[in-house]
C-alpha cells in the first residue's frame, strides 16, 4: 500500500476473552474465572476513564467439560470445529459434545459479520513449549490483529506468529497442562490487560504511525520418528534443541534423542526456527514440532 | 542396633522393573518399553558378567489402557489399589479396570512371600514437581530398601524419601504429564542401570559397612486454598516457593498468590520442607503439596 495512505476503522465495541477452550490449560481457566468476578474492577480501568461508550468485555469458558475432566477435551479438540462444515453442517446420529459446543459459541460470539457479534476474540491457552508470551493472528491482512501485535503488548512479546486462526490466540509456556504456575499466570493477566488497554487507545481516535514488528510465519511441521508397527515414538527431542523455540536450527544441528541414545540430526537445507517444541497435545496429531521462517516485515500501516 | 552387628540377607534374584503405573507419567512407560526390546544389553550387563545365578528382571508396563489413553488412570488411581481389601476383597457389580489390574499385577510380581514373588519392585514414575531424582522408600525397617538408598545411586539422587509404599518409587521431575524430555529419560535410565548393578554388587556377597545417608520423612501435607462453594483453587503456589522442593521453607515465608495478586504466608512455627510443590495430580487430591521435616540418619547398618 502507499505509504501515505490513511485507513480509517470502526471501533471495537465488544471483545471477547475467552479460556478453557482446552480445559486443561489452566491459566485462561483461572484468569477468565477472576475476572467474571471483577465486574468493574483492574482489567477494566481503562474503559472507565474513558467517556465515550464503555467496551463491552465478554469473558467466556469455553469448554466447561473438559475444564471439569481438566482434560484437552471431551470428544474432540474444540479448537478445531470452527470450521464452515462443523458450524454449519448437518447433524445426524450422536454429535461430539465439542461440535455442540463450538456452535453455541459461534452463536454468543458471532457469526462474523451478524450486527451483535463481537469485534475481537482473544483465546487463551498454554503450551509446554517454552513459547513465552506469544501472539498468533490470522493474517498480516486483518487490520486489527496487526495493530495489536503492533501495540504496547509487543513489549511483552518474544514472538509473533501468523497463523490461520480466526481470532488473536494469546499462547503462553512452559507450563504443564493440569497445572497453574504463578509467573504465567500473571503474564497472561498483564497480556490480556494490554490487550485491552490498546482497544480503548484505539477507539479513542488515535491515528497509528506505522512501525516495523519481527513476526515468524509457519510452513511446515514435522513428525516425531516412530515404530512402523505399534506408531509409539522412538525418540525424544534433543536436549540441545528442548526449550530452544525460536532459535534458528541449522542443518546437521542435533533434532531427536533415540530412546536406545542416538542422536539424529537435521537434514533440511537452510536454517529455520522451530517452536512448538515438545508440545504436549501435539503427541497425538503427529506433530513433533512446528517449522517457521523468520520474516521480517516492515510494512507502512497508518 | 549394635554396632558390630551383621545382618545377612538372601541374595535378590527377581526384581521388577516398572513403568506407566501413571498412564501418562512417559519416563517409564518409554524406558520399559526400550528395555522390553533389549532383552540382554546395557541394562543387564552386570548381570552377564556375573558366573552366579542370573539375575531375573522383569520389566512391566502396569497400565496399558491408562497409556494408551495418556491418562494417569482409567477408573480410579492404580498406585492407591494396593491395599489388602482390595487386593483381596470380593467383587461385585462393575469392577474398576485399575482393581482388576492391581490384582493381575500382584498375581504376576507377588503376593509378598509367595515362592515366586520378585524380591524387589522398582516403579518408575514422574512428577511436575522440580524435585530432581528421588527415590521413595516403605520405611527404614526394609533392609533391601535401606541398602539401596545408601548405595552408589544415592550420588545421583539429592532427595530420598521415606513414604508409605511397599516397593522403591524412582520419582524424577520436573516434567509436565504426557511429555518426555530427554534429560530426565536418560537421568532415569541412568537411575535403573545404578539400582540392577548394585542389586548385582549385593548379590555377590558383598559385605556393606555402615555410613550415614541424608533422608526426609513425611509429617503432613496442605490443601490449595478454595472456594468453599465451588472448590475451585483460588490461589497458586508462591512463585518464591515454586520450584523450591526440599528448601527450607520458614514462619512467614510466602506460600501462596491468589489469583487476585494477595500474597499468603507460612503461618506455621517450624522450618519445613516442602516437596511435591505443584505436581499435578495433586490438585483432585486436595493436596498442594506435602510438607517434610528434615532427618539427618545416621544408623550403622552392617
Amino acid at each position: 500500500m502507499e505509504v501515505d495512505e490513511v485507513v480509517c476503522l470502526p471501533r471495537l465495541s465488544r471483545v471477547a476473552v475467552c479460556g478453557g477452550t482446552h480445559g486443561n490449560e489452566l491459566s485462561g481457566v483461572y484468569l477468565v474465572r477472576e475476572l467474571l468476578k471483577v465486574k468493574k474492577g483492574v482489567m477494566e480501568k481503562e474503559e472507565e476513564q474513558e467517556e465515550e461508550e464503555p467496551l463491552s468485555v465478554l469473558k467466556v469458558l469455553s469448554n466447561p467439560r473438559a475444564m471439569q475432566q481438566c482434560r484437552r477435551y471431551v470428544d474432540t479438540d474444540l479448537n478445531r470445529c470452527f470450521t464452515h462444515a462443523t458450524l454449519n453442517g448437518l447433524t445426524s446420529g450422536t454429535v461430539p459434545y465439542e461440535m455442540i459446543r463450538s456452535r453455541e459459541l459461534n452463536a454468543m460470539l458471532g457469526p462474523k459479520g451478524r450486527s451483535g457479534a463481537v469485534d475481537l476474540v482473544c483465546d487463551l491457552h498454554n503450551t509446554t513449549a517454552n513459547m513465552g508470551l506469544c501472539l498468533i493472528a490470522y493474517s498480516d491482512c486483518d487490520w486489527i490483529c496487526t495493530f495489536i501485535l503492533k501495540s504496547p503488548i509487543k513489549n511483552h512479546i518474544p514472538s509473533i506468529l501468523w497463523e490461520s486462526m480466526a481470532s488473536v490466540t494469546m499462547e503462553i509456556g512452559p507450563q504443564p497442562h493440569g497445572v497453574v504456575r504463578s509467573n504465567v499466570y500473571t503474564a497472561m493477566k498483564a497480556g490480556v490487560q494490554h490487550m485491552l488497554d490498546w482497544v480503548c487507545f484505539f477507539n479513542s481516535g488515535t491515528l497509528f504511525e506505522g512501525e516495523s514488528v519481527d513476526v515468524f510465519t509457519m510452513i511446515k511441521h514435522i513428525d516425531y520418528p516412530r515404530d512402523s508397527e505399534t506408531r509409539n515414538i522412538t525418540a525424544a527431542v534433543h536436549p540441545h534443541l528442548q526449550d530452544r523455540d525460536f532459535c534458528p536450527l541449522h542443518p546437521e544441528d542435533p533434532l531427536f534423542q533415540t530412546f536406545s541414545g542416538e542422536t539424529l540430526r537435521y537434514k533440511g537445507n537452510e536454517p529455520l526456527y522451530p517452536f512448538f517444541i515438545n508440545e504436549c497435545a501435539y503427541y497425538e496429531k503427529g506433530i513433533f514440532f512446528k517449522f517457521i521462517i523468520h520474516l521480517y516485515i516492515c510494512k507502512h500501516i497508518s
